[in-house]
């Protein structure tokens, strides 16, 4: 099942997509994608829909992040190897761990806005977990039991106010539009290997990135657990899970974003996502 | 003004402290201490009611985290020259943000609660600042018209999840119930100075934290300003500025948290804190 959110920012509704790929209204079924519709129970409630008796999305209309309330959006630093190394780092013996704003979260296809003051920002495609149910002290064997689905992720990163502003990366992933999440949250029954994902980036129709998630260093499962032994996590939470080699500043010499350039990236059976990069006003 | 949330733990009502110091409700007027409430429109409103009209809150009522709907909790590192020292660091040239997850938040006489395998949970007593308007790019002379007040917080960490986990802080910050927020959202018209605010904390009736917010290396209006240059600040964010001298990870040797222990703290004007602390189950 693929779920998603569409229309005007801060105001979507909730949809999904049908057999013919057609996006479908869920408004007045469900208040949002999000909370207790990510649990089990909620999700087996939609898949019993016949999507065909449901309302098409209007045309054109915008995408927003594909879940709603999202508490925490974690990401998960220098987990695939080859980009620890080409970022001039070495693996970490258990995860790093830091936090995107959750007001950084976006549509997929809403532009990247390059901060005022910015020289170095940054693509990274990224499997992003989307937590269906409440998660504390779980097993690796319990943990996948809590995941509502997937989704594409760009964690965006302004390469200087990450690692040359003082301290924490905070920073440089946290800016407005940072953080563009879908199109769809797929549900976990339709992806049944996801250490086993084709994953992508292009600039302006170049291939940047070109990974898959065989090569994460801790996998989705031992991440949940992971996590879940610091803090609970919630419905709705998002874990990004790292980024494959290829980003602009692993490259001789580092290439970074400029307005007007356009950036697309999508990862294997979780759909693509296409942005234009602004200036920010 | 003293706004407040009281009752359980995700289910908690607005109320406000009356000219006798009693706690108030403030259910039905409007529907949380959050969001559009807390620009001056919303908080005028609220002024412009006789507080002795509404009912009391409940004798022996919990209170809640003072503001509801938290999107961002950002924390301010190393901002005491004191502090710094202590823990044998320098005062950076600019400030150094981190994220506390929102899930860490909890009522300012909620339990601490130690989480599994920790051995140095320690205590942190900051001066919070609640955005009161969405503030993006403001200038440090803009900055004072988009808070809403202040609070007393906790920012309890886990020195070791904090230093010796890999990379970033956030798995020391972030733990359930280590952002006590409260008793009060105090309005910022009742707090002339922040710059001038006693603030303390004892362990055990020991005092342990005993500092002003005089000794702040960067100040309030400084901060909202800095911040915004990175991303769009929204009501109810809150902003924690930092910690005076006195931590248990400054003690020689190191002095950390165990179950049974008690700690209160408090600013001048702004109410205390009181938590128990007990391992996490």
């Amino acid at each position: 099942m693929k779920l998603l959110r569409w229309g005007e920012r801060g105001a979507e509704r909730p949809g999904m997509v049908d057999a013919e790929g057609r996006m479908r209204d869920l408004t007045g079924i469900v208040p949002d994608i999000a909370g207790e519709v990510l649990s089990d129970e909620g999700l087996a409630r939609l898949r019993a829909l016949d999507p065909a008796t449901l309302p098409p999305v209007p045309e054109g209309a915008r995408l927003g992040p594909c879940v709603g309330g999202i508490g925490k959006f974690i990401c998960i630093g220098l987990n695939y190897a080859d980009h620890a190394a080409e970022s001039g780092l070495s693996v970490p013996p258990e995860p790093v761990i830091f936090m995107k704003a959750t007001s950084a979260v976006c549509g997929p296809n809403d532009p990247i806005l390059i901060p005022r003051g910015s020289q170095k920002t940054d693509w990274e495609v990224e499997l992003a977990v989307i937590i269906g149910t409440r998660a504390k002290y779980v097993s690796e064997a319990e943990a996948m039991a809590h995941v509502a689905g997937y989704a594409v992720c760009n964690d965006v990163s302004e390469r200087a106010f990450q690692a040359e502003r003082q301290g924490q990366w905070t920073k440089g992933k946290s800016c407005d539009n940072f953080g563009p999440l879908g199109p769809w949250l797929v549900t976990r029954d339709e992806v049944p290997d996801p250490q086993d994902l084709r994953m992508w980036c292009d600039v302006n129709g170049q291939r940047m990135q070109d990974g898959s998630t065989r090569t994460m260093v801790y996998g989705v499962a031992y991440l949940v657990s992971y996590l879940s032994q610091f803090f609970t996590l919630h419905p709705g939470d998002v874990i990004s899970t790292g980024t494959p080699p290829g980003v602009g500043l692993g490259m001789k010499p580092p290439r970074y974003l400029k307005a007007g350039e356009v950036v697309t990236l999508g990862i294997e059976g979780l759909g693509e996502q296409r942005q234009i990069c602004e200036d920010d006003a």
